[in-house]
């Protein structure tokens, strides 16, 4: 258990790293839907490694399959699942170290829970892979999203400390002409030197995305447990490098007095608004009708070829350990879409759920 | 719908600032447990309004009603049902202002939601009250996770951008004992200062607070989507002030490398550890048997009593609000025993999941 | 854990026979309904023990109490938290033979399940009486499916193997003038004499009672496991004693040929109907407009004051038992609003689902 | 959504009968099952069309892919994915008559709910080919009964109102040595008959299928609302054709008096038994370690091949139907495993939530 999300818009993720495939079922999607292997195509594409950031040299390009749920280009109200075949898929390096913790990764708590049997290739089912699914299920939901239409933008805010300013020029196109996701020219300068830097010491960065919502209506949400942030929190800590996440001024509050973080209200042009947008558009668990922002920290991949110290889980001894192979120095950009899929995702279900997306799409 | 949570541990929230009652439902606590109101009026009292903090004048002292699912002194296997019942309620002068949508309170999220409907007396389904039910059912899951030795520690490590250190001095009773539920004795001079001096201004304060679980067996969480992160999380903020949530390192992990991020894996005394914590005990969505670490951004209380810029919803037309009557000038050590049982439910739901806890207690 | 039913209409029930109350909680109860405890309390006398049937002495009258989720008369969207408090409560005489297993009863299973820490007190969570928390949740989903126009009828269709007819007089006023909630005045007065001769004999009778939902909006249901079957089935097997229940045709398709069973579709009034109603206006797990027909079997009473061979499982020897005290001899009657209660329970939780009964209600 | 079952062992269903394929994805299989596409195709071949009720032409043996979660012949503890892929799929007639309603199918329920987007190719979401899905999830679930020595028999008890005797003959091998899989050959020779008659009438014929659960734990079931009867009623409902399901003595209850249908207990060998088991082995919604009997009413195919009346639903207007092509006479031997499916899924779903069931097979 634990591979599903949502109550309305329902994912169910599946697959490993270098099994057959990675899949996503998404059950709840409205009928009428106008979808094609294209429209996803395109949200799979932004999450390839980039040639800045990564060394990674799996060659093969995630193509989507829609195995089932969509009928003469549209969906039909049943389940939709989706995959991308695993093709270049070498497993030999992991078999001769699969012993060693690696530090970071999940294999030692894998270990423990699953007994020793689960998929250590690639880091099996706890592989950045599976964002690929979220990516395919994101793109259906951002489709869903087009009809009210909410807008999100993920981008870049940080990498190894280095923080972006220029926010006034958030675009779709700003971010993906960036090979950073990122949208401030300057800060993106010292982000690529830095991992210039890192590459070259066989290292790793992180970082911070940043992640808007625009156009969301005032009203979803359901307190008090299932609130906007506790589902976006949930939905963003799914990504396996995310470490925190934060809406509005985030920790900033702790700083902030009741005066300087509450958001005034004013009437503008017939509606109500917040002056300041401290809250990230959430009071009280639910939308506000302002810009949902929120931000998720991004640590370091723990996949570096720098020698490591780590136990021997066999044998039950220390060791080192060094990884070889494709890895990325710096994660941050390709999970830039991933934070927006989960964004689309938790938004149309909770558009669902209040009925303003309707069962079926006309 | 929203107002439960849980897999097996299933929590269900009722009740109103000023209605009859606070309640909550505990569907899926072990039969046999040994439980009195004494026990859950002990974590009750921690959550009373302190001297130093509060300007809040509720008199009443909450007392634990226990309405279903204990006999003979033992909890039966079937819902047990919690209640503080509501007795010094003032709800005039949320009568008078109640058109006037109150900066950084949900009042216009849940007016748009609830059509209007909403009880608007203290805040009513969206007061901080509501977290009486959580520490009430934070008590039985407490007394749950003491079987298998499972301990959990909150306390103030932030508050008015003053932070701590010390944490070696870190237990129940250096927390306790003090007013801020802070464990540096300096820290909390110079926050008493703050407090002062926000309470003169008629202005509030925010704060972090961390809470740290010892002796979690690894293994818990159910990645990918149900992980231990992201209940936690979703569980966090459910506390109407939180803000932010992170774990170990959290936003931290933004400025540092791989090789600096990733906790070494070591055998010591026959078991397997990391040296350093940056994970907060949990990789992958899953425990790895050290510490579990989390720290939650608590915003300044919204209520104040300075004059404030807002709306009258009704007459759609901007207005000014000042709030008289109780509130708390610094939130944050009334939230220390909060974060503690959202800690302790969400724990004891997963180690009930993994069958660590038994379905009877003997 | 198994205490709640339901997706967006849920219900969470509490409490036992002996303890302090019988409770339920809503939640996702739309805001701005209107409600009185009148309304509840209508639908609660329907379940009172009848003069015909019962032996049944306990002489309170269940009065419902709104704890939550109800301000200025319309339902808030908050959890409506509704109880009855238990008052005339005897155990003595359960204190005594609680080591006797109560043939029929759920005794034994809920020993070997909750370690015997169960509450043995008439029933304790097992009992009949928590069909009141049903009843109550009932009437609040009825006079939402009454804003959709859907009208639920219960009836007593067969007693002690005595079978109705004249269906033909179905309504409200014909089931709730008659003593056994039976349409057919000369069947009652077969199953009067066949109820009073068990009495006389200490034992207790069986029944069928169907349920009939007019107007219900074809489209309802969610295939293919949250089936309008399913849902409608696993809500009626709350009721503790039914252990068979049948939709259209039911059972008797197995004698049916498809030419038979299958209802032509034709158009009548420019809408489709069909002209037989064999599949109890559900087809694929979906409503089809017609109405919704569902029959469910309630076994006699296991309470009898005949002597009966059990176990006394304390000391684990065979026994004898004998029950003294109050119990009904056909429970069938009381059943009926129950019935009518699941059937508007899990209707409007679908009509909830679809969106067809709005968030709130104007 | 709907399309998930289960709480711990959660099966979630995509596919149509003419789309990509048939799959299945179980999230919640404890770790180190071992298995086999063997042994999942043992179980699929059950469900293959019979020469004597069949006038099936769908050459295609339906062989099991492994998409997921089985690593080294033992699953991982990820969701294990298993499909199957369709072949021999001739969807022209469909495309013709499509607008003509299929009397008895969810053709018309489904236009409504999914507003006319239905892959209406072979019944689409609709098939009972799906059910080649619940077969590949039970054949796993059955293997995890297996650790706990939980056995389900179901055979054909009922076809065309002829009832079988000889129960005291059931096993495994007399049920799949019957073309019928019903254990008394008399009954056998007469339903062949009626089979062979409905045939060559263009006509189908329904039935009653028993299953049965050997060695169940006593303690399993979540009451009040998720009950043994409850979720195994939800179960089976999911089956297309089933109209009906009874526990025990079932519908016969009605006729029943207390102190017969009272099952008096009694030790024997040491052990709490039950004389009788009209109550199929679950009290107060919780098994009592009897035998689990459940019977569900099978409805005739409402694929026939006779002339039918019904609506064109784009002319909206009256219209006749032939249904040409491949169908069943008889679907009730082929749900026989598809019962036994359902009961293993939601038996192993109880035990794994009773921790009876570890989550890693050693």
């Amino acid at each position: 258990m634990g591979n599903s999300l949502g109550k309305k818009f329902v994912i169910t993720s599946f697959g490993e790293s270098h099994g057959r495939c990675i899949g996503i079922v998404i059950d709840g999607c409205p009928a009428g839907l106008a979808i094609t292997g294209k429209d996803i195509q395109v949200e799979l594409d932004k999450r390839k490694p980039g040639n800045v950031t990564a060394s990674t040299k799996r060659v093969e390009e995630d193509k989507v399959d829609i195995l089932s749920g969509v009928f003469n280009g549209h969906t039909t109200g049943a389940p939709v699942c989706l995959a991308v075949w695993n093709e270049d898929v070498k497993s030999e390096s992991y078999e001769k170290s699969k012993d060693l913790l690696r530090p970071g990764h999940a294999d030692y708590a894998a270990f423990i829970k699953y007994g020793g049997y689960s998929d250590y290739r690639g880091g099996g089912r706890f592989s950045g892979r599976n964002t690929a699914g979220f990516v395919m299920a994101g793109a259906i939901a951002q489709k869903l999203l087009d009809i009210i239409d909410v807008k999100i933008l993920a981008h870049t805010v940080e990498i190894s400390g280095i923080k972006t300013n220029s926010r006034s020029l958030i675009s779709a196109e700003t971010i993906e002409n960036n090979p950073l996701k990122c949208v401030d020219a300057k800060a993106t300068q010292k982000m690529l030197a830095a991992i210039e830097l890192a590459r070259k010491e066989g290292d790793s960065l992180g970082g911070i995305i940043e992640g808007i919502a625009l156009n969301v209506p005032a009203g979803l949400g359901q307190p008090i447990f299932d609130t906007m942030e506790g589902e976006l929190a949930k939905a963003l800590f799914a990504i396996p490098a995310v470490k925190g996440v934060e809406f509005g001024a985030g920790f900033a509050v702790s700083g902030m007095k009741g005066s300087e973080n509450n958001d005034a209200f004013r009437i503008k042009r017939g509606a109500v608004i917040t002056e300041t947008n401290n809250s990230g558009g959430i009071l009280g668990g639910i939308s506000n009708g302002m810009p949902i922002v929120v931000r998720a920290a991004v640590k370091p991949t723990p996949s570096i070829s720098r020698k490591q110290e780590t136990v021997n889980i066999d044998k039950m001894e220390n060791a080192e350990l060094e990884i070889k192979g494709r890895h990325d120095v710096c994660i941050v950009p390709r999970a830039v879409p991933v934070v927006a899929a989960m964004m689309a995702i938790t938004l149309c279900d909770f558009a669902l759920q209040a009925g303003i997306i309707p069962e079926v799409i006309k």
